[in-house]
């Protein structure tokens, strides 16, 4: 145990609530479900989203708004999205309160909304509903737009950032003259999601797709990417659906082709939520706190003045304001912690706990030798650098860092994908080892299920680079063409 | 009439709603009051957003996220906020539907929530109850807090981006250690929005104090920035309230100041919204279409190549791919508008249509010349042009058109901002010639009130750089010290 935190081998879960709400990330609210995204909590997600927003703008996505309120009726339209969404959601009956003349608010009863109307769990329904006004030919196609919301699903039972009644997400939806580009589209959107993972998140992905079990309630393929914790538990972190003409035929969109023939159009819809700031935190952070690939660190590198006196305090500072604007110009965020009501070894361990990469810490010494003394947060490691060169010594320790929490969540990973031949050594792998059990399915639903009430165990995805190998389902002995990968999941 | 377009002069509300509809800005949605931001609509919003983010920034502010809903008891804690705000407002009873068992999709009458949830028309209350947690000592104020979020306001009469039920702001949320602090910080978010207004939307507005029935429910004092629309209305587009500790007590906000005591801190809130594009069209519009000042344009350069041969349209798409770039580093935002399936004639109307501040039209001829034909929206110019060194002519000219589109306004509001000392005088200006009225008022709410139902003017504040003078109120004949604004308003 350090600062609070308990340890991660003792308690995984209380290890995780104890780094959101210690390393201010997030906090449970007064509503049931709800979390407070606190302010350096949200500077994270602000830089997940100014990445994944220019992405999405360079593959030529438009942002657009739509209303967070869904008539009822809305739901019912698509056969297999009504089942899977308009279930546990948050419900607006009616539309004024009053003073019932003894001081109380209570609700108007004259104020019923004659259609009730759903807060969004997702946006499809809406969205699908409007495009029928903006398609009309194949020059409208392909529409591409993304919108940047708040949704709800109503949980029992929540996790702060994992699993949370309202959250906050980016979902797209796009709209398409053919089955080949919204099948194009939807992989293209999952390589992005992928790439954002591996090369901003240090965050190893498995890309695949799921199974008819585990699709998006109207899809006719979901694409994921999912990654894997430090418990050996699996998380998805982002999805990608081919709609096929699902809610085009719900909602009655139609477009004249080329030829002159009308046909539905085909759709894919894509979202990553705040969620992934849980998968963030839980893949890479320690005993000591959270631990930030510095590719989304709001902090990357702290400074803290070590002094005995004012003179040595100003020739630090006067140090400082040199070094600053030239990490600026070369594009680090720098804090200089000069705050006199704290004490060096509490600010060391704040910044730790708050997983910012690096710290230098400058004392009169160093001023005399020309050095910092710098600590890397990934790592632990501690040394004397020299001022000379530093601006280009933390640029490069910063690519560094971030590779070795990559690799580090690789190595991990790797060593969690392990082949399981019978159902017995499944179960002994899911609770003894965890991570991805790749193991041999007859590719029936009900097998699927079966197991997972079992063993509380999904198949995650069938990874999309998989090969085809004869076999038998390690549950039923009936043939299989193909492993696919098993987990618990967040 | 053009482009369908109504003329302002026979119908203003009319030509407003062309205009957002044929520029793509917005279009009403399924759900009643609800709109729809398209894509070119939410461009214009996330220039804002980006402008304005930036502001809060430098100022010391954070972004973070508060729960979309509040409990309905949260609500009856400060007496002045209940009165004013939880009155029109969607109510969340139920946390479920279910299928009825004959196909119909219903409210799970079992699924009813303990206390209901009222979806935030502003969060003061659920961010002050957040505050508590947050504040205990002098070193954690102040608290300088942000929050971009949509809110809901049931409303009646909606009109896009003026009012909607849903719709898009920020909500500045700060507590402080005393009443100086607060007030200060209320008075420089004014300042931000008056230059935001002033400098991007090229809007002039008055600063001012809002009467007390004008101000925020729960409020000390309420600023506001007061602009003039083109039919003589005025428009409230932002403002900033001085909370005293109304809310610290309300929700028990307490703090240990330096000297050991225990008090109550003190508040500001502030807040601008999508209202700002209402704003922005019917400031600066004209019967063309949309006219957006250059520092809000998503495009703020356009090019239409005119070609008859497609040796004539690769030597013009030659050109442009060497110009774009040189524009682009200059930070001048281009589209090359190369379809082949629009005539140029249309394409010139769509981006007039559209508010483009340029146009360049580029045909075989201005190839042979050296030279291009230039477009301005504002004064509808149309010249011919050097090619040598019009990247850097477009970006004076650019600057050029924000000053011209501001000058235009700000005489349009000078011309009316009229001084009536009789009450007669006060209702013919508002018949006949509109703007803000600066006349004598007693100072009391009854008056104003009654002023208000003759006439439906309200006094949209007291400027702050406004002079003392003695006068009799144009109303009951009472002194007065100082002239106030009165204009009928959105």
């Amino acid at each position: 145990m350090s600062k609070g935190i308990t340890s991660k081998n003792e308690d995984y879960s209380q290890w995780y609530n104890d780094i959101v709400m210690k390393a201010d990330l997030a906090e449970h609210s007064a509503v049931k479900g709800c979390m407070v995204i606190k302010p350096y909590g949200y500077s994270i997600w602000e830089k997940m989203q100014a990445v994944l927003d220019q992405k999405f703008k360079d593959t030529g996505h438009s942002n657009a708004y739509f209303p967070l309120f869904i008539p009822k009726s809305f739901f019912s339209k698509e056969a297999a999205h009504v089942e899977g969404f308009a279930t546990e959601c948050a419900v607006v009956t009616h539309y004024r309160l009053k003073n019932d003349g003894e001081g109380n608010i209570i609700v108007d009863p004259e104020a019923k909304l004659e259609e009730e109307l759903i807060v969004r769990p997702t946006s499809e329904t809406i969205i699908w509903n409007t495009f029928k006004g903006w398609v009309q030919s194949y020059r409208d196609l392909p529409l591409l737009i993304n919108q940047w919301a708040n949704v709800v699903r109503w949980e029992m039972r929540t996790r702060l950032f994992l699993r949370t009644t309202e959250f906050l997400w980016q979902e797209g939806h796009t709209a398409h003259a053919t089955s080949e580009e919204a099948v194009a589209e939807t992989k293209q959107m999952l390589d992005v999601y992928a790439e954002f993972a591996e090369k901003w998140m240090a965050l190893p992905v498995v890309k695949g797709v799921k199974t008819a079990n585990e699709r998006f309630a109207g899809a006719l393929d979901t694409y994921c990417i999912e990654a894997l914790m430090q418990d050996g538990k699996a998380l998805q972190a982002g999805t990608s659906h081919f709609l096929g003409q699902n809610f085009a035929k719900a909602f009655d969109v139609k477009f004249t082709n080329k030829e002159g023939k009308i046909e539905h159009v085909w759709a894919s819809s894509w979202g990553v939520s705040t969620r992934m700031i849980g998968a963030l935190i839980m893949a890479h952070s320690d005993d000591l706190g959270l631990v930030l690939p510095p590719m989304l660190a709001p902090i990357q590198v702290v400074i803290v003045p070590i002094y005995r006196n004012d003179d040595d305090f100003n020739n630090i500072t006067a140090y400082v304001n040199e070094l600053t604007p030239k990490l600026k110009k070369l594009g680090v965020s720098v804090k200089y912690d000069n705050r006199d009501s704290q004490r060096p070894g509490f600010k060391f361990a704040e910044y730790e706990l708050k997983g910012v990469p690096v710290r230098l810490a400058i004392g009169g010494r160093d001023l005399e030798n020309g050095t910092v003394e710098l600590a890397r947060r990934d790592t632990g490691e501690k040394k004397t650098v020299s001022q000379q060169g530093l601006d280009i010594y933390i640029v490069q320790l910063l690519d560094e860092i971030q590779e070795n929490i990559y690799k580090k969540a690789f190595d991990y990973r790797k060593e969690h994908i392990t082949i399981a031949n019978t159902y017995d050594e499944l179960k002994d792998l899911l609770d003894n080892k965890g991570g991805f059990i790749s193991a041999h399915w007859d590719g029936t639903p009900e097998t699927e299920q079966k197991i997972k009430e079992e063993t509380k165990a999904t198949i995650r995805c069938i990874p999309l680079d998989n090969k085809l190998e004869d076999g038998i389902c390690i549950y039923s002995g009936k043939p299989s063409v193909q492993r696919v990968l098993f987990a618990r999941a967040y």
